[in-house]
């Protein structure tokens, strides 16, 4: 019998699911409207039929093992989704539970930036590592971070939350209810704001000039400052400067091998990368300077949060083999 | 047979040992001068005798099972004490393996703060948490994390180094080359600077006006403060300040049960205790208000560093237990 994992990434908007052999490659996959549920059950049920069908699609020879789901405020603990601000259902929903209760096979459910650094473990540049660090950015900035090779959980499940370190008590505003937290600086949002600061403050001709606020978005940032945008090239400048001056912060309290960045801004490159490493190394301790590597998720492709879910199966009964041995 | 563990803590200027049963109590103990010896080979046969010595006081049903060293600059990993800057021996000293060689038995060495964190876990007000981390405040700032039970090391052996997050880039200048690390605001020296600094800024009159900076101590702050001394007090408003803002940071990076305030500074008790707490919460992002406890630790004694590092060795052990059941 060959091994199959399930992967779900419960969006705000969309929800993905694939099925995923433990080479990390996507057999099979499809979507259903996040949104489009007025209630939890209507949603998990038309989940549950839309993978029943995909299931149908695999050889006689394969089987699934198990059902790993990636959702903000999922915890790891419980199995429960836990008063999520994305969706419009509201309070504990059970969900690994369900699932488990529907597939008779184990769910493991945690939070989207968890599982990209688990899948980072099981199918990516993190093969060989046992200390490190994921930063997704994305509309926010996530973070999971893997000690001595275990996802750290933390006592109330909810670990890892950078994005909501301080950059300045005084600044931008923040989802979460706070002021100037990392994530209002560096993400997909972040930068953009950053934009509108730079055109408000200074005289600079711009390309970003013409764009509205929704209009803009990462791909045009970098374009632009691949076309030598003034404007564009200093809001990395600034993005990356941001972020590396706080990972300075993150590091020394792990002391991770390596920390890989994840998402839309990182696809920028050494945009984004050259000055995130330039000051982060001019803000380390002195002691933990040259020892750091600053790298690109090897998860970049849409698929990347189906991965991320279904390698929580994987890495669940690995973990459970070592206990064992 | 009853089991005895060493404890060593090896300080700048001295060296404390003990013999420490599973209950946490020394039942002898000793101390060389560390700036005695010109070597580290001598310093190494001096401890080496001077322990060989004690251990003949125990009754004969009583054995040593294994040592534990507490050190600046101590890897975990290695064994080796590697390039302390409070030390006059430079580079790196195999301390573990030569003690094992000596002594015929496991020797565990980690950094002072790591020891702390352990002793908390195996003697003090930890020993039901999983998830917590210790703040020592002394001359530094060092801090010890455990998550999901194990000591957190890192990768390159340093990890727990929140005394060197940055609390302003252009601040107070700090013994690492950087500049506005946190020990140099929250530490005993730092709460020494943060006096002078009120005294130069305001006109207030303060009993501590007529203290030399030499001279100055926590233990006068505080006594200064208890009299109602306002510039005393202020400066423990201030020092936990920034305390609390920087522990809101230090708990979204690993979810803690609890943060445990260990040495001179703590033993103000609401005087820090209660401005930390207030700006941490404050600085809180909201997921994490009202579930994460300051706490002082069990271990104030003079004997604390003996207990930390004697507590690696039973910690080792439990480990290897846990490993094999």
């Amino acid at each position: 019998m060959k091994e199959i994992t399930v992967g779900i990434d419960i969006g705000g908007t969309n929800t993905k699911f694939g099925l995923v052999n433990r080479e990390g490659n996507v057999l099979h996959q499809g979507n259903i409207k996040t949104t489009a549920y007025a209630e939890f059950l209507e949603f998990f049920n038309a989940m549950a039929n839309a993978l029943r069908e995909t299931i149908k699609l695999l050889p006689a020879d394969h089987k699934i093992v198990g059902i790993g789901v990636g959702a903000a405020n999922g915890n790891y603990y419980t199995g429960n989704i836990e008063h999520a601000t994305n969706l419009r259902w509201k309070g504990i929903l059970p969900l690994a539970k369900m699932f488990t209760d529907e597939f008779h096979v184990p769910c493991i459910l945690t939070n989207d930036a968890n599982a990209a650094a688990v899948g980072e473990m099981i199918y990516g540049n993190a093969q060989k590592m046992k200390d490190f660090i994921v930063i997704t950015l994305g509309t926010g900035l996530g973070s999971g971070f893997v000690c001595g090779g275990v996802l750290l959980n933390g006592h109330h499940g909810i670990a890892g939350e950078v994005g909501h370190t301080s950059v300045n008590p005084n600044g931008r505003y923040c989802n979460c209810g706070k002021r100037g937290c990392l994530e209002t600086y560096v993400s997909a949002t972040g930068i953009k704001r950053t934009v509108y600061k730079l055109l408000a403050d200074h005289l600079e001709p711009s390309e970003l000039r013409g764009v509205s606020f929704d209009d803009l978005n990462t791909k045009m940032i970098t374009e632009a400052a691949h076309r030598g945008d003034l404007v564009a090239k200093e809001a990395f400048e600034y993005t990356g400067r941001i972020l590396g001056m706080k990972l300075a912060e993150t590091a020394v309290h792990t002391d991770p091998e390596a920390i890989f960045l994840f998402g839309g801004l990182s696809l920028a490159g050494d945009l984004i990368f050259k000055p995130t490493i330039r000051h982060m190394e001019a803000n380390l301790m002195p002691l933990f300077r040259g020892k750091i590597k600053i790298l690109p998720s090897a998860l970049q492709n849409q698929a990347a949060p189906i991965l991320g879910a279904s390698s929580l199966v994987w890495n669940h009964f690995e973990k459970q083999k070592l206990e064992m041995a």
